[in-house]
Order: structure tokens, then C-alpha cells, then sequence
């Protein structure tokens, strides 16, 4: 059994405990949240666990064998560090850190101590993103030639970040478990329309090999949510829509091609299926895989590598933004 | 009577003789295209119509009083031209022109002959644009703050444009009616990952006085289509899908705002209603507004000037995709 | 070429006449409709046309060979007689007529004078129903167990009709070509909450051979327009739903089955496909298949043998009717 | 604080459990379920519980206040009335009971010992239904004419009874909720397509006071999940469509309308406005109204009474299944 100690019980951390616990090789230990409100509903809900507001308490205990972060991202790196140092495995919450400087040395510290760490990108580990990675794989779509990814929320607001930091790092995991690979440049346009004081929504686009592209739309002022994807192959073309309570992919027998010779264009389309996806939780696929890698001693899907990639790119996204949306390289 | 030629009976043309055709006032006498088949097409629907694969008998016919033109764009300018120094009225396809020059000279010829001369931004005149602007006008929404736009085909390519100039004046013409002004500048990132010779999907995004922003996503490429339009005001957001079959409009009570002495952020969120429309054709509207335009001596909402906007935004939208993507002034 | 004449220039009559004058081997030569209003639209969009407001210029015209018929249902019987009688062939509106008796008297007629004679069950020649057809001949569904269809309108009330005759007939030839047969029985409730003096909300149950079931909700006062159906097989699902814009049909690799033995219930869920889909308008494939019919002396799909079907189905659901319901055999 | 036990911990109980350890005034201290790996899994989430094989024990524990019974239908008569015996509060699944008198021995015995009897309904505290309710009192739909409701459900069938039993008491408790009243007959056709052994699709309709009308949907065998009611009333129309994420509740301002002179009908069509609903889940808002009601010694809005007019119906439901169909009073 690894023992878990989780620190902050505040939007997601419920969600991870309550994942936790009914993973299979689990046993949650101990809880850590600095408000007094918050720990109090956490007691109440699992009284058998130990609960501190000292995150230090759940860090510093020799009994615990992993430590599960999910506060805000300012706080990422001192836990993640102190986590570490003990010798922990720690999954942490998106993104890694607030800097690549910051992410790359929790990697290292990670391989340094042999510990699994492992970033909360979740999303990736859902089935239709597990089911898309598969069609890519097996060669369904063709070359991958461009991704719309677009992500609007309605009103959950992040104080520490813009929109970029808070909702980005879902679709840049995302993009880059698909395609394989990072970026090699980032242009990215923000604004502030309702004056809050940082950027609330913005486009950002991707250049990937291949003369692929990717764009993202994140968005914190929608009246409606929206989580839409569009997955181009030279040979068929997938459709993601999360809000879809069935059939959330949508494979299309569809695609553009132009003769070389005669450069006549042909839009072919053909039948539509939606592949049976696994309906497990996202969240409990990744505890699962958490917990198989610290076994195994392996890396994880969205392990420190990842991690430092997403925060690359972030940093590398920020400062096209500060550039007036010029074309930057990662 | 009004007296109509139409040149060009390809795709748009037979909807535009069907408007006409049931339009009060309007006589169409005269059918001109180049391709012997489809003016087969247009004397078998319409046997009492003279038909002629030269453009130039329905230019040169003096019982003609207007002329509308359903061409491909690198026509417009020529056809335009000769139709208005012969002093007829005008109707000619999106965009006005290939260039500015072009269209500023075709502006000013229209008016030193007195001509009206309007450009077929059909859009426009859709039943849910006119009551967003409607909303607008009325303060419902508050201050303008960004809108967003996704115009996605399926496969309709033409050839002698780019998809930024065959499908972005439709959503610049929707934008500017909705602002009432241009834009100040414009950033475009654009791609052609079908390997088509021709940027095929694009990114645009437009900066409005006072902070306001608006972007555009245009794609050929895709499986689905879609026509979907965010705008949000200060006090209240709309939502416009063209392709829902009723309740295309829908107006949110929600706004984000925040309070300027402690930053706090207030989401709002109340009621949503879906407005009852004018199910009215767009192109039915436009072809009244014209002829209503003809009998006024007044310049219609797309006139020259409108026109003169929109083909100054596409040309720079393209310096700015020549320049990888830099915002770059109107 | 064939020489049709058509009566009836109201709702439907210009979906035909349309339609006509685009198929190949037809010349639409005259149209007749009492309304002065009418003809004068017709004259105005087809002015080549003979128009007449007398009904007996087209059905004694000698240059006619076929006549179709586009009233309302009150007239179909006289009309479509006389043109019988000239030896004219006849494709007629739905229901064929009033009563079982006059559509079986104008099946007769069509027999004896080798007329093709032909029912406007428009629906069953959709490329959605016509794709089902073929998935159930194929085997692809097993066998056939239940239908469920609901047909929902906004506010298009019939004067001379209830909802069950206007409505119905086209659920009922939907069904008898999926079936391959007619109902054994029939079970009908209606309602006039509105009090329009007839019954505008109806809920017919079909029996048909092997315990197999068909409901249909048919309605005139909703605010929303729904045509949906599923067709539940023993090994596949099919939900249509016409109000979609594509992927109108999507086929559930779905069943329940119950093992013999044990008596435990399976209910397997697999891929789901949208097949691609003829999109040529229902009308359009149907005047092909009457002017084939014509050559070819054969009776269509529709024909008057299916036309006296539905009219049979429908006595018997008024008779369930005015019995409070209860099932009557057909 | 109340006490309360809970017997049945399988697809239902730990909802309740989950919603009852967050509701004021709630201690809950033991759950009771005869399978040893539902009571493992209880035992692991609450291990502060008490847990037992035997509902005996929590039947009569003298500490408890309260038990919540989540067990099959056939159970509830028994269980109920050993809990009542023992001076219990009592929620019960739905329906109450397996026959009217049983359901109303139950409901008799609550009222002589005092206890609050009140049955599972859950969907009646749903904010749609809640609002719908409202909406009707307020008088904003005019009269009350006709509800249509589809409940269609993949692949959850019950052992111990027919769809009837375990999908309509949803439907009915809303309809009585809606009507206020209990219908004053019924008509109900079902069929076992899958030959499972019992009804498991069946349509029912249901006469209310005043010629209003309300038809049933339910069915287990369909691949999709189907959540849909349309209520309308002389002045507007309501459609609730569950399986959407946002706007459940649309209110059309239609209705059809004859004038009683001319007889004409006039079909109006205004605006559609989607209220803002009360998203707390119906059972955390039912647990709350439960508690409140052992406060006030008060009969809950789903107490005895109603559970034994929903009992009623179903009987009179199944009669009418026996009898072929045929209308039965109820």
C-alpha cells in the first residue's frame, strides 16, 4: 500500500481525494489545507484521516510515501521541493511551475531522489483524448496537419494567473501528447475586455513540424462553456466536443487532398463514427497511473519532462503576448 | 419598374435571380454568363429572360437600369466599371474589389454618375444581425467588448482567392455593422496544412477603439460546418449559431465585472432569452434595400463606403500574414 | 418527354412544380388553382406556363400525359377520377382519399386503364428512410422489434382534416416500407386541448406480425418542430432525426438481448456510425421515380396499392379513435 | 441533530448517503445492506459508520431518528413498516410500495405514530420542475392542456418489475406535482420487443380534469437517453430537455389559440426565454425538505399521500396494460 498525503482541499482537491480513495494500492493519510473551512469539510467527510492546516505536517511524515499538491500554482514549487527533499513522490497540479527555471529544477531533483513526479494534467488521461492519441498512432487520421482547440469557461477565475497560465496547460498537455512533440513556435494574442486586470481571454497559435498548426482559444467570460476540438489529418478528421454527454469523438471519413498535377482539389466525405470511448474518470485513470508508475519506477504520460515542456511553452507564450502577438520560438 | 441584368449565374447567381424575381419593383429582363451550361440552366428556369454568354449585352443594354453582379472577385473590378460608366446602378458580389484602389475608384465613380453602387455583404442583412446591432443600439449589452467569430466550411474552395478573402468579408462586413466603425489594426496567422497553394484556414484578429477586440476563425477545411458569433457587451452577452434552425439568437444576462475599489470579480449570470426574429431571407432584404436605395438616391448600409472598409481590412489582413502574424495599423 | 400538368398551387404545389421543371424527360405545360392569388404567382414565376383557375383545362388537355395533384385532401377523389378517366396518369397528394372505398375505386381505375398511379408520400423517398430500408434488407439491424416516431409541428393546421390524416400518412408509409407490411391493429388516443374543434394531438400505437410495435406522436401545437424515430432491431439501433442538419441517421451498435438459459439480461453498447447519406431532395428522387414509372409501365413504391394501405390504417385508427381508444384490428 | 440509519447501499444509497453526511442537522450513523461487497465499499469510504449485513440492526437501533430505505420495491412494504413500528421517520424509495394497500397501511401507520412518511420522488426538487411549478401557479401558462414526457434509459433494467413500476412513478409524481391533482384515468400500451419477460417499453396516457391530457414514454431499451417533457398551457409552452447542460427549462411565448366566432385559429409565436435555475441537485434539496418536515411535524410535498396516488395509478396503469390498452378509471 503507498501511503497519500494530499495538501489543499479547496476546488480540486475534493476530487482528488476522492479518487484517491478508491484506488486500488492507495491509502490517504493525511490532509493538509490552510483554511480552517475548508479542513473542517474534509474532517467531516472522512473523519478517519488526519487533518492539519500545516502543509509541513503531511510533508515531514516519515509514514507517507507520496504527497498529492493541489494549491494555488505560486505555492508549486516551495511544496513540490520540501515534497521532494523528503524523498516523496509528488503529483502536482498544473502547471509544473511558474517558471521553466522553477520546473526544471523539481525535474532533476525528482531523478536526483529516484521519485515519481508527476504533473496533474488530467485531461490527458481522458478516453477521448486516450482514444484520439490511439487513432493517431494506428495511422486512422494520416499526417496531423492542424488542431482548434477551444476552452470556455463560464466565471471561474484564477487570482495568481491569467487565463493563459489557468486554462492553457489543459490543451498545450494535450496538444503535445498528440502530436508527440513541443511546439517550435507561439504567437499569442490577449485581452482584457471586462478590465480585470490581466489577460482573460486569448488566442494562441502553435507551430508545430511538418508546417502543422495548432490554435487554442481560452476564454474566463463566456456566458456558455465550451470545450471544442478539431483534429485535421490529411486523411480523416475527429471532432471532440466535451460538452457531448455521448459520443463526445466523432470521426470523419473526411478529407481535403489536391492532385499534384492537375491541382484540382477533392473534398472527400465519407461516413461519420463515434467510437465507444472508455468512461472511466479522467482523474482516476491518472491516480491509477500514478500509483503503477511509482511500482515501476517509470516515468509518467504527463511526468517532469512533460511538465517542463508545458511551462516552456507557457513562458514562451507569455512573451509573444508581451511582444504585441509577434511570432516567437519556444 | 426597376429593370435588372444579372451577370454570372455559377453558384450565388440563381439565388439572387430567385430573390429578384419575387422582389416588388423589380423587373429582371436579362441573364449573361460564360459558361453555356449554366446559362442552359437559367433560359430552362426561366424561359422568358433573354440570356447571353457576354457579359457586355447586359452592360451595354440601355433598357437595363441595374446591373448585378455574381462573378468571381477578380471580375468585379472590370464588370463594375463598365457597368457604372454607363450609368447603371450597381449590386456587386463580396468583395467589392481585388484591391483598394480598385474599390475607391469604383466608390467614386458611383458617385460622380449618381449610381448607387452596393456590395453584396448578404449577412448583413440576416434577420439575427439586425436585431443583434438592434440590442446594440439600445444599450442592452452595454459597452461593446469583444466578439468572436467561427465561420468553418465544408469544402467549398474558390479558386482564385485565399480563404481570407473569400470567407472574412462576411464576417468583417457583420463586424463593423456591429461596431460601427473599422478596426484600428489587425494580426492574422494563417496556414495551409492540405497543401492546397493557398492559405486555407486562418486566424484574424481585429483591434477596436476602447480596448475591444474581436476574432475571426475561417477554415475550408473542416468536416462541419459551423457559423457561431460570441459578443459580449459589459451588462449582457449574445450568442448567434447559424446553424441551430430556431433560437439562433440568444441573449444572456451575464456579465463579468469587478469592483474597482476592493478587485473583486462578480460573474452574473441571470436569464436567457431567445428573441422571436425576422425569418426573412437575407438576400430577400438586401434585394428590397436596394431597389429602396435606387428609388432614394440613398447609400445603402453595405454601399461603396462599406465596401471601400472591408477591401481596406483584407489588404492589411494580408500584409499581416506576410509578416508572419505582426499586428499591423488598417 | 412527358407533358405533366399540375393542380394546385398552394403550400406544397411550388415544392412540385419546382421540382419538375429540373427533371429530366418532364415538360411542365400548364397549372391550375382556383385562388386568382395563386396563378397569379405561378404566371409570375413560370411565365411560359398555361395558367388556368378551372381544374378541367388540365385534366381534358389531350397534350397532357400526366397530372399531379396538389389539393386538399377533400378533392383528391374527384380529381384524381376524371384525370384517371382521360388515361391520364396521376400522381396524387396524401392520403390518397377520404375513405377506403374511393381509394380502392381510383387503384381500380388505374388497373384497368394501365395509368400509373401514384401517392405523394414524399418521406419515404428521403435518402435517410431509403438508407434504413437498405440497413434493414441487409439484415443489418436483425429483426425488427420497435419504432417509435414523433412528428411534432409549429402551427400548420389543416382545415378540412384532423391531425391523424394529415400527419400520420407519413409516419404510416414510413413504416409500411420499413415493415414491409401493414399493421395488424391499431390503438388511437387524441386530444384538442386548444379547442380547435378537431383532434390536433394524437398518439398511435401499430401492431405488426411477430409482436412488433410502431407508436406515433403526431401534434400541431408545439413550439418546437420535432421528426424523430427510432428503429429498434434485435442487433441495431437507429435514431433518426430529421431536424439535425447532417448525421441525420446514426446507426448504435446496440441491443438487448436475454440469455434463454439463465434468463440474465446483456445490454451491449458499441461504436456508433452516421452514414453518408443521399442528399438529394426527397421530391426530387420521387418525380424521377414517377416519370421511371411511367416508361417503364411499373407500380412506384408509393403506388396505389401502398396508397390504399395507408388509407385502410387510417379508417381504422379513427374508428380506435371514436372507440376511447381501444385496439381495433385494421 | 437527527439520526439516521440507512438501509441499502446498491445503485441509489450512496447518492443519499453522500447527499445526507453534507445536509444541517444530519448525523448519519449506520448503513445496513445485505451484500457483503456493497457493505465493504460503504465501510471504506465512511469508516467512521456503523455497518451491518442486517437492516435489523438499524430498524431498531434506539439511537436513530430516521431511515432512509434504498432497497428494491419489493422490500419496502416490510422494511417500512418495521421502521414505522419502531417509531422511525421513514424516506422511502419510489414507488412506496407494490400495491395500493400496502402503500396505504404505510401512510395510515405514519399518521397514527406520528413519523414523517416520505417517499423518494426525487425528480419533484429538481429547480426545473420546481420552476415549471412555479410558472403554472404564477399563471404565466394560461391552462394547463397537455404534457408530454419521454423517459427513455439505456440499459438499467430492474429484476422485480416492469418499466411501468420503475420509470413511470418518476413521470407521475411530476404530473400530479404539476396538475395538482391526480388523473381520472388511464390507457397504457406496453411491449417486451427483446422478449425479456416483462413490459419494458410502454406508452401511457392519462386523463386530468377539464379535458387536459398527459402521455408517458418510458422505455429501457434505447441507445440513447431521453429526458424530455413538453408542457403546455393555453398561453405559453414549456419544454424541459434534462439531458441539456444548461437551459433545461425553455418557455416559449406560443400558443394556439380559435377565435369562437370566426373559428379561425391564430398560432402565436413570440420570444423563448430559458429561466435561470436552482442548480442544487434534487436530492440534496430533498434531503433538506426531509429534515425540515421532522422540525415541523409536517406532511413532506412527496409525504404518504402522494405515494399512494402514485400507487393508485400504477395499478390502475397495469389494468389497463391486462385489459389490451382499454381507458380504466383510476
Amino acid at each position: 500500500l503507498i501511503s497519500v498525503g494530499v495538501i489543499g482541499y479547496g476546488y480540486w482537491g475534493p476530487n482528488l481525494v476522492r479518487n484517491l480513495t478508491t484506488t486500488d494500492g492507495v491509502r490517504v493519510v493525511s490532509i493538509a489545507d490552510r483554511a480552517p473551512k475548508r479542513l473542517e469539510l474534509a474532517a467531516r467527510r472522512y473523519p478517519e484521516l488526519r487533518c492539519s492546516l500545516d502543509a509541513a505536517t503531511v510533508l515531514d511524515d516519515d509514514e507517507i510515501d507520496a504527497v498529492v499538491i493541489a494549491t494555488p500554482i505560486s505555492s508549486h514549487y516551495a511544496l513540490g521541493r520540501h515534497a521532494l527533499t523528503r524523498g516523496k513522490h509528488v503529483l502536482l497540479g498544473k502547471p509544473l511551475a511558474r517558471s521553466l527555471e522553477e520546473a526544471e529544477e523539481l525535474t532533476a531533483l525528482a531523478g536526483e531522489n529516484g521519485s515519481v513526479l508527476m504533473v496533474d494534467h488530467t485531461p490527458v488521461y481522458a478516453g477521448a483524448i486516450l482514444k484520439m492519441r490511439e487513432l493517431i498512432e494506428a495511422g486512422s487520421l494520416g499526417d496531423l496537419r492542424c488542431i482548434d482547440s477551444v476552452r470556455v469557461n463560464r466565471g471561474l477565475l484564477q487570482r495568481d494567473v491569467d487565463v493563459i497560465w489557468d486554462l492553457a496547460p489543459h490543451d498545450l498537455s494535450i496538444l503535445m501528447y498528440l502530436f508527440g512533440c513541443e511546439p517550435e513556435s507561439v504567437a499569442v494574442v490577449g485581452a482584457d475586455p471586462a478590465r480585470l486586470g490581466r489577460t482573460s481571454l486569448a488566442y494562441l497559435t502553435f507551430w508545430f513540424p511538418d508546417g502543422a498548426i495548432a490554435h487554442v482559444h481560452v476564454n474566463w467570460l463566456s456566458p456558455v462553456k465550451l470545450r471544442w476540438m478539431l483534429v485535421a489529418g490529411s486523411d480523416r478528421m475527429v471532432v471532440f466536443d466535451d460538452i457531448e454527454q455521448s459520443e463526445k469523438l466523432r470521426v470523419y471519413d473526411a478529407g481535403v487532398t489536391v492532385d499534384p498535377l492537375s491541382g484540382l482539389v477533392d473534398a472527400r466525405r465519407g461516413d461519420m463514427t463515434a467510437p465507444r470511448l472508455d468512461t472511466t474518470e479522467a482523474l482516476a485513470t491518472e491516480c491509477v497511473h500514478f500509483i503503477d508508475c511509482i511500482h515501476r519506477g517509470a516515468e509518467p504520460v504527463t511526468g517532469g519532462r512533460a511538465g517542463v515542456s508545458v511551462v516552456r511553452v507557457l513562458e514562451a507564450a507569455s512573451r509573444s503576448l508581451r511582444q504585441s502577438g509577434s511570432r516567437v520560438p519556444v
